[in-house]
Formats: C-alpha cells, structure tokens, sequence
C-alpha cells in the first residue's frame, strides 16, 4: 500500500495521512463504556432506551457490534479493549477493570452479563471479573456455552458437548 | 464397488453376502434404548454400572457414540432412530415415541435429557417428546445452546449469539 500510495496515488496519501491525524485527534474512549467514541459520551450510552440496569463486558468494539446485531440485547456495555493475557503481559490494569469494577458498584447496574469469548483468555477474564464482583450487590452472568444452532451432535467436538449435557436446561 | 467386486474379488464379494446376510438375521434393536445389539438388551443397557434415573434421547447411533465420548454422561439411552419429520412423512409412530413413552413413565427414570440436534427437525423433536412428557413425574432437560467452546463471539452467527445472551447463567 505505501508502494502504491508513493507511486501512484500522491494525493490520496496526503488525504489519508490527514484523516489519520484527525482520527488521532478526535477519536477517543467513551467515558462510560471505554468502546470509541468522537464525543465524551458515546451515543450507545447517551441513549435513552436502553435499559442501564444491565451491563454486558465484551472483549473489543467488534464484539459490541456482533452482540448489537443479534437484536437480543438492550442494555448497557463495557468494552475492556482487550482481554487477561499474562503471557503477552496484559494485566487487570491494562483493560480497565477498575473503571469497570466503579461501574458495576455505582448502582445503576443489577446484572453484569460477560460476554467474552470462550477461548482460554476469554473464559480466564470472565472469572476474573466474577472474582472481583464476588460479595457485591450485582448479579454476574455468563452467556451460554454449547451446542451452535444449526449443530448436529455429529459434528461437534466432545468438549462442547460435554459442556452441553452439564449445563443441560429444564424445558 | 459392485464391479470391482465381481471383476477382481468374487471371493470377497461371497464373504460381504453372507456377512450381510448374518448382519441381517442377528442384529436387531435393543429392547430397552432401540440402538442396535446382538442381544435382546444391549451390553450398555445391561451395564449395572450406569444412572438408570437418566435417560438420554439422540437420534442416531452415531449421536449416542459422541455424547458416550465426552464422558461427561453415566445414564441410559434411548435412540429414536430419526427425527420427526413431517415433510419425509416421518411421524411420532416411526420413531418409536410410544416406547420412548412408556420407558420414560415406568418410574425407574427421574429426568429425561433431550439430546436432539439443534435443526429444525431436532428441534421439533425435542419440543413434540417434552409435550408428550408435560405433567407426568419425570424432569425434561434440553443440552444447552450456546457459544462453542473455543468460540470467538466476532465468528459466531448471530442466532446462536443471541440465543447465548438469553440463556446465560449466573456464575
């Protein structure tokens, strides 16, 4: 891309170089939610159908977007920006866990719904959050881990099954 | 295969007639769970080992092999040997739900777990066996639905995601 820019795009480098140094300038952290934002409080926070008694954690903005899209889910975010990685040395200060942990005890929220991923990182920093909300008023939540919809029990690897059949619910 | 066989291996192809012939006369469905057995009761059935209060519905031999694998599970089975699938023209008779019935209302079992895929003919399965079960003194449990392990929310379908948040539980 820099080739293609310095070769034959001139122009074009210079508008990217200028919308590069506006988004550094502009884009910063909602003061609420942590996810980007151009103001100090994002619209997503600013809004005034959601529901602020709950309050989903997920990993990145992307995941955000992905939790917005299924439409199930009208409450509030926090988003940690990353996630509990000791051997890459990110730590619980490195995503915001005590903006986080101020938060969650303001209150406001009844019920904190982690909704990071189920890889070893994501489940590590989803107990690490019910630890640090352990004995306070705030209920914690896990979103549910299982069969895919779709999934045939064929093709699925024994260790979500076995996750399925012990998390199994009454109908 | 069928050239082969009578081109190069007319031995062979013998000995897969009478193996087929012998498969035919001796192997059946197991009295109690319906999977297949040399036996009157199969060999997992008779174990005295196994939770008889348990009773674990798949559809398929192949279903009741992974859920065996993950060796999370200790019950009985039974094994429809399909799905409901009314545009197959497969109905509640054809898969045995009145056996299924009469074992799951003996008063040896305590919780029945639904173990059907999750498509829509799993799914319709699973809904039509708990109707059928609705009031009489026996738990119906469905295995969960939900985000599989290892799973990142970004790659996850929306369905399965929002199914996720509303069956989450408290940690």
């Amino acid at each position: 891309m820099a080739y293609h820019l310095l070769q034959r795009d001139r122009p074009g480098a210079e508008q990217l170089a200028r919308a590069l140094t506006e988004a550094l300038t502009r884009v910063r952290h909602c003061a609420m939610c942590n996810n980007y934002t151009e103001d100090e409080i994002c619209a997503l926070c600013r809004s005034p159908r959601r529901d602020r008694s709950l309050l989903c954690v997920v990993e990145t903005p992307a995941d955000l977007g992905m939790v917005e899209q299924t439409a199930a889910y009208s409450g509030m975010y926090f988003v940690l920006m990353g996630r509990l990685s000791p051997l890459d040395g990110v730590g619980p200060r490195d995503i915001g866990l005590e903006k986080l942990l101020a938060r969650a005890t303001a209150g406001e929220v009844a019920e904190v719904v982690l909704a990071t991923n189920f890889t070893n990182e994501g489940e590590a920093t989803a107990h690490y959050v019910a630890e640090m909300l352990r004995g306070r008023s705030v209920r914690v939540s896990r979103i549910a881990r299982g069969v895919p919809l779709g999934g045939e029990l064929e093709y699925v690897d024994a260790g979500t099954l076995s996750q399925a059949l012990l998390d199994r619910r009454g109908m």
